[in-house]
């Protein structure tokens, strides 16, 4: 069984055409230090310059006022153009030829500055290319630190169409899995007190907008609610009973396309010169437009166009003043950077404490590029390593504590990852792992000792699974992983108990949400590691074998505090302990 | 036609192999800096661990008394292990994973140290892989800049038994072209007049130790002459007559592998406790043992041995003792480092101001490797840029002068880079230019108005080009390039009188031996650079198109003083000039 995540990336082929782009072309890709400035921090940008690019001067054209720079041969119309210095040169054997590298520093900025620019090469005799196929980037200067409640959260994805479809009512029984199951706001509100109970305090609501798809993600009007689902009654009586027990709200939005029964694009069809036309990208008017994933259903929307990204951020705002607190963000390559700094502004200005994360399928250097930009993004790499590690057995733990310790490395300490072991979009974990909740209690264990805020997807903590396989490039598949939520009897109670009180463990033990992680041991079938600090910490051990194993850890452990299954016995030595652990175990020890 | 000279990076998919193996690898590669350190100065070193790399930890095991550093699991027992920090993370997307990154500063050295070194990555549990598969890095501490004369020299590649028989002798016909043609030494001596009336002042002799073969490129005996080409005093004769009229001559010296019938080889064979057995490299004693490229008659010398490095070293210094001016290294890739911080040593006592340069036909990056090991290395990247530029016409002037502009960024200005169009291995540049020497000469025009020293092929001055076709993969066809020199009537006059043009204009303007260069214009068809200082600048113009062209350039340009090609006009007009090139054409104005 294949685990497709990383579509666009997905094969050698792919991923070397990509590496060929980036360095034989006029590359930028967000390439700046620091990413997300403090208010006078200066800034550094580079540009690389590939072999056949024979451009031996290359330009930042930017603007500090909220405008788009602008500029022509070499010379700035608006904003300013910062000559770039040549600082190096390296030889490239895949492009065989020589890559040129150019620096320039940009001056520091007051808060509250959206910073935009462009960066192009050229040559002496004025011709020029702008860097990334032209991209705009842009960055938002403040001191506005990740919120607090953010970094503790425990996240649960709820697949609205499926999740409840209210007290008395049964599930529809649509012809397809793509058809309407019933779930409803007032669904999710009745089952707050589950939710409560199990622990989570951060809701992530898949789309309620109105759409005609069972998920949502092809809206209709940003500024309503879809009437299968409820009201803005039935969301504001949501809000105040996760608010009331403490849980926070985040809604999932889509910036880059929606419904092409938006009345928007309906006005952009039905006229050539409607003010909608310039909303989206025509290339040839009325069917010729860029679209999500070539969808003709899912029109992208040009967000370089003034009023529609008015239009998207006031919806952002709009739904942050409705009270909720915060977005996941579905397919936040598409929007430009600019667009993401100006929403960043909007929504922080809307909301201070709010929280802003990504979906960003690709590795780790483009979801750095978002740093500055949205609080963070959901973090890919790091489920793909949960799934090849404890899901297919496929990574040892050496190989898979070197990954979390270089990944850790890798991204700055307020970069927000939310953790995750699946979602709608992929098979779910139980079926990958062929129903061994074995492995998902590992892979659990390591999600929730880990820094990022865990997300848990609707079912995971009572055994929903799925039916057949989730296939790379069939449509419609991803259903298989969207079956309604199971309640009541169909519910593992094991299951639930088991996250109720993996949940209850990362609350009663901060070091698991704040404290600096440390690798202590990784065997081909063990692993250790420890958070929070020296003479205070909590240790994760997992035997990933499926055989019994012990080992010996140096130091004073006094006791197990959690155990994924029975059988897991500590024996103290003086300056050191054994942990007998059975196949497939892990254990916290304090 | 194609031109292979990069055989073992010929292919997309050799390079991309290279490329993983690197990435995905314990990564060194002499990553150094200072690479040519000076007495007292401190030796950064990097090192990259690839993502299935489980490394943590990583150290650098060197020491400074001529011995090699030795140690076990991390622990030096020779030496000192210097730990290297981490001190950054990247995502690489070909390996799909995280290559973590290393480094550390060893201390300054005094003059005339050879630090030896190796580098490893390892675990906590004491395992450790050594960089590069083991490979042994060493420099050589010193304050020796590369000698004056190398930096001014034209040299001319005399391939022993193709250039002259001596008075009186005619060529011998060798059935093959593998066959002996009866150059000599003596004929050497007897054209020592031509070679000054050429204006050349460095002869490169192809090696003339006794062999079974015409190029003698698997040597019988590193300390005699064959007797093919003549005796010691014939070599001493050859040296007289160099030196008395200014010329200087360099040995070709193969230090990776020798004949199979060198005494040294055969002794091995003979006996399994034959104290020769340890010269060479085998793994299965007698039948299997390294060799170049697989070809049984070349067996690999062992350098790490002390004896057969000692005799190596030996050998150079008796031929600089000699009388010798230095060296062209063949196949400078097959010893290891250590072996070249050892033979920089020895050949600089013996010489302070001889001049050593390698054959390395890698890409730029393997090239700089050996800087601080020799005095540098022949130019193949430039030899493919012109090549691509002036003979194939496949890259335009843009190209061509981006890549100068980089090419000359990337590598020191002390190192040295002798410039060539051909040698004995590839097909001749008349050949592959369809025999028009218009673009023979504009290539040349380059060649000679660029820093690195040229060297010219015997015969490339007299219009000596080949029958057919040298092809990749096909032994025996290099010979095609080695035909006998023409003499006499079948010289091409006018080329001659061209190339002694060409070198007195050279010898004439010190600017284009040691002048900065200046990129001044690159059209698609037309590029003009400049040499020397701002005021006292000539400038090469060529006109690359097959029609003509006219090119004004600013500046108070006042007279053509070379052309290749008769009717290149120029026309001054206040602050400017035109330039009148017919096609193909190039000139130096001044």
């Amino acid at each position: 069984m294949d685990d497709f995540i990383f579509g666009t990336l997905a094969s050698e082929a792919l991923r070397l055409a990509h590496v060929r782009k980036l360095r034989g072309g006029v590359t930028h890709r967000a390439a700046r230090s620091p990413r997300d400035p403090l208010p006078g921090q200066p800034i550094q940008l580079e540009l690389t310059v590939g072999p056949t690019q024979a451009f031996d001067r290359a330009w930042v054209f930017w603007s500090a006022d909220g405008e788009d720079p602008e500029s022509i041969l070499g010379v700035a119309r608006h904003g300013w153009a910062t000559r770039m210095d040549p600082v190096g040169v390296e030889w490239d054997v895949l492009e065989w030829g020589y890559v040129r590298r150019f620096r320039a520093t940009l001056p520091g900025q007051p808060a509250g500055t959206v910073v935009r620019y462009r960066l192009a090469a050229g040559a002496a005799r004025g011709e020029e290319t702008h860097a990334d196929q032209g991209a705009f980037y842009a960055f938002y200067v403040a001191d506005d630190p990740l919120p607090g409640w953010a970094r503790q959260a425990v996240v649960y994805e709820i697949f609205v169409d499926r999740f409840f479809p209210g007290e008395g009512k049964a599930w529809l029984s649509p012809e397809t899995p793509a058809g309407f199951y019933g779930g409803t706001l007032r669904g999710v509100t009745e089952k707050m007190d589950y939710l409560a109970n199990l622990g989570v305090d951060v809701l992530w609501l898949t789309p309620i907008f109105p759409s005609p798809s069972h998920h949502g993600y092809d809206a209709r009007d940003y500024f309503e609610i879809e009437p299968r689902l409820g009201t803005k009654q039935d969301l504001l009586s949501l809000l105040a009973a996760a608010h009331q027990r403490g849980l926070r709200v985040l809604l999932d939005f889509v910036p880059n396309h929606w419904s092409s029964l938006h009345a928007t694009f309906q006005q952009a069809l039905a006229d050539p010169h409607s003010p909608y036309v310039g909303w989206f990208n025509f290339s040839r008017w009325p069917d010729r437009y860029e679209t999500f994933f070539g969808v003709p259903d899912l029109p992208q929307l040009n967000l370089r166009h003034p009023a529609a990204r008015q239009h998207l951020l006031d919806a952002a705002t709009y739904w942050l003043e409705f009270g909720m607190d915060g977005f996941r963000l579905d397919y936040a390559v598409g929007p430009t950077p600019d667009f993401w700094a100006d929403f960043r502004r909007a929504t922080r200005a809307a909301r201070p404490d709010c929280w802003t994360f990504g979906e960003v399928v690709e590795p780790s250097d483009s979801q750095l590029a978002f740093h500055g930009l949205l609080d963070g993004c959901l973090d890919f790499m790091l489920l793909e390593a949960i799934r090849q590690t404890f899901a297919f057995g496929r990574w040892d733990a050496t190989r898979f504590i070197s990954f979390l310790d270089r990944h850790e490395a890798f991204f700055p300490e307020d970069f927000s990852r939310p953790s995750f072991l699946e979602n709608h979009d992929m098979n779910r974990y139980l079926w990958v792992a062929q129903g061994d909740q074995r492995r998902l209690k590992i892979a659990a264990l390591c999600q929730f000792t880990l820094a990022g805020p865990p997300v848990i997807y609707y079912g995971t903590e009572v055994g929903l699974s799925q039916k057949r396989d989730v296939r790379q490039g069939e449509l419609g598949l991803p259903e298989e992983s969207r079956l309604p939520m199971s309640w009541g009897d169909e519910q593992d109670v094991g299951l639930l108990a088991f996250y109720r009180d993996l949940i209850r463990l990362r609350r009663l033990e901060p070091a698991l949400q704040h404290g600096h992680r440390r690798s202590l041991y990784a065997g081909v079938d063990c692993l250790a590691y420890t958070r929070g600090e020296l003479g205070d910490e909590v240790v994760t051990v997992i035997n990933l074998s499926t055989v019994p194993n012990t080992i010996t850890l140096d130091g004073s452990w006094k006791s197990v505090i959690f155990a994924t299954e029975p059988g897991c016995e500590l024996q103290v030595e003086p300056g050191k302990v054994h942990l007998d652990l059975p196949p497939l175990a892990g254990v916290v020890v304090k």
